[in-house]
């Protein structure tokens, strides 16, 4: 049974679940978070891959939504990708010949600075998805508009690269997880993510849970809050931690969690992703001058 | 001197700048967050009128980002807005003809469960603001094409309103910030906005912060966190709560998280927006058979 992705094909999430099943992996693309989910739910693919953090813009709302308030599934897995920018028109046009560009509007803010120095004053136009950009950029008749999006997208689509790697920022990195019905059996060196709501409108409640991981030197690697969607100022709060939940002091943890807190729920446990081994890849390149 | 919002003319940006200024006062439109803070900085505008929080979508991180790494100015003024969303068509068209409806991606989410049930199958295209989603369809020559977006945009742009109040949730609240080269002084019922780094890998160092906060029995009214952008899982913790910076509570954990913290920003210190006179205003209204 296939992996699910969030399509159309060449978007970075085809990229990070291609890096996550290998060549001889079935991959299925489907056109929104909650297809995704309800695919898996439903038996037609085993696993979903999802977008859940960027280095730069944040949580990725859509996927933390669906964890916190819709879905029984569990994280199994995670894949940290770089975010490479390309900027594809129609093959046989020049830089200089661009007058409007498209992209994810999010894509659109990652280039800023190239956009400003290269293409000043070009007409910009949002798109739903950067592949889409790439793809309408490279198969349009208008020689005049152009795309930014994944290399794969140009590859696909075979539209011609004009500029690579205009991301503002080099160290542009999204982290995906991959969602299933179980999680994953420890392996010695895991993470784990959870959920949880205090008591409204207690002063330190907060502090007191924080104090529970705090007294087992449970390192946290992410604290991140959401709204609830009740009222303005109510939020879950979203933690990853090393370990997985079943070790012994993540277990008492959760345990106590389950006393303290209004609401808490388990997104899984998986094995931690080797993100030192990305340094090099997005080391800062000498200036181009 | 007047008064900076997010333009073009007709977003909720607008609405809530005159709510703001009131009817005497002179509001000029800006086309980016960027824009907003460079025209008071620079002495164009007096303040400028930014959304920072939504309670369905979260933390505006365009305007948090600004804040944490860009600009001096200070919060002087919080606006809490009600986003209520309007299917908006040219004159004379009716539910049945539309064939596409064009918006804001966040905004086309928000109104999923009318779109589904109205409007099943119809084109969803996304516009940069919602304010241009509606004045392109109401000033278009299509007539199968609508646009979501604020009542003031029907109204400036001779859109018909085809259907009101299409948001999925009647709790959507949008608060913004008034930023300006001074914050407010002290009222007697008052909030300080604040941001801080840890020492990175210090197991706890969060904990200990709010620590801090709750050896004061200071209430905390929000708590996020931002990427610093240097990598992943490195954050920025932005913190409001209850009280003025110049209240000797609030100065004397000031004065201790500057000892303790890698860094400190203080964004201000204004009078906190009354949200519980809203409670009315989006209590769910009866279901309309």
């Amino acid at each position: 049974m296939p992996t699910a992705f969030l399509g159309p094909r060449g978007t970075f999430s085809e990229e990070a679940a291609l890096a996550h099943v290998g060549d001889d992996g079935e991959l299925v693309p489907f056109d929104s978070f909650a297809a995704l989910v309800a695919a898996v739910e439903t038996g037609a693919a085993t696993e979903a891959v999802l977008p859940i953090e960027n280095s730069i813009e944040g949580g990725v709302s859509g996927t933390l939504d669906l964890l916190i308030h819709e879905t029984p599934l569990r994280i199994k897995a995670e894949i940290v990708l770089p975010i490479r920018h390309f900027l594809v028109a129609p093959p046989g046009v020049a830089l200089g010949d661009v007058r409007s560009v498209s992209s994810k509007p999010e894509a659109l803010a990652q280039c800023r600075h190239f956009l400003d120095r290269h293409l000043p004053g070009v007409h910009q136009e949002a798109a739903l998805s950067t592949a889409a950009a790439v793809r309408d950029a490279a198969l349009g008749t208008d020689p005049t508009r152009a795309g930014i999006g994944p290399q794969r997208a140009a590859e696909l689509y075979g539209g011609q690269i004009l500029a690579e790697d205009i991301q503002d920022v080099r160290t542009n990195l999204t982290r995906f997880v991959v969602l299933a019905v179980e999680d994953h059996p420890p392996t010695g060196d895991d993470k784990t993510s959870l959920a949880f709501t205090t008591e409204a409108d207690v002063p330190g409640s907060l502090h007191a849970v924080l104090g529970e991981f705090a007294s087992e030197s449970l390192q946290l690697t992410k604290i991140e809050s959401r709204p609830t969607k009740e009222w303005l100022g109510v939020y879950v709060f979203l933690i990853d931690l090393h370990g997985h939940r079943l070790d012994p002091a993540v277990a008492r943890v959760v345990e106590r969690l389950r006393v303290r807190c209004a609401t808490l729920k388990i997104f899984g446990s998986y094995p931690r992703f080797p993100l030192e081994s990305l340094r090099g890849l997005v080391a800062p390149r000498p200036p181009t001058t």
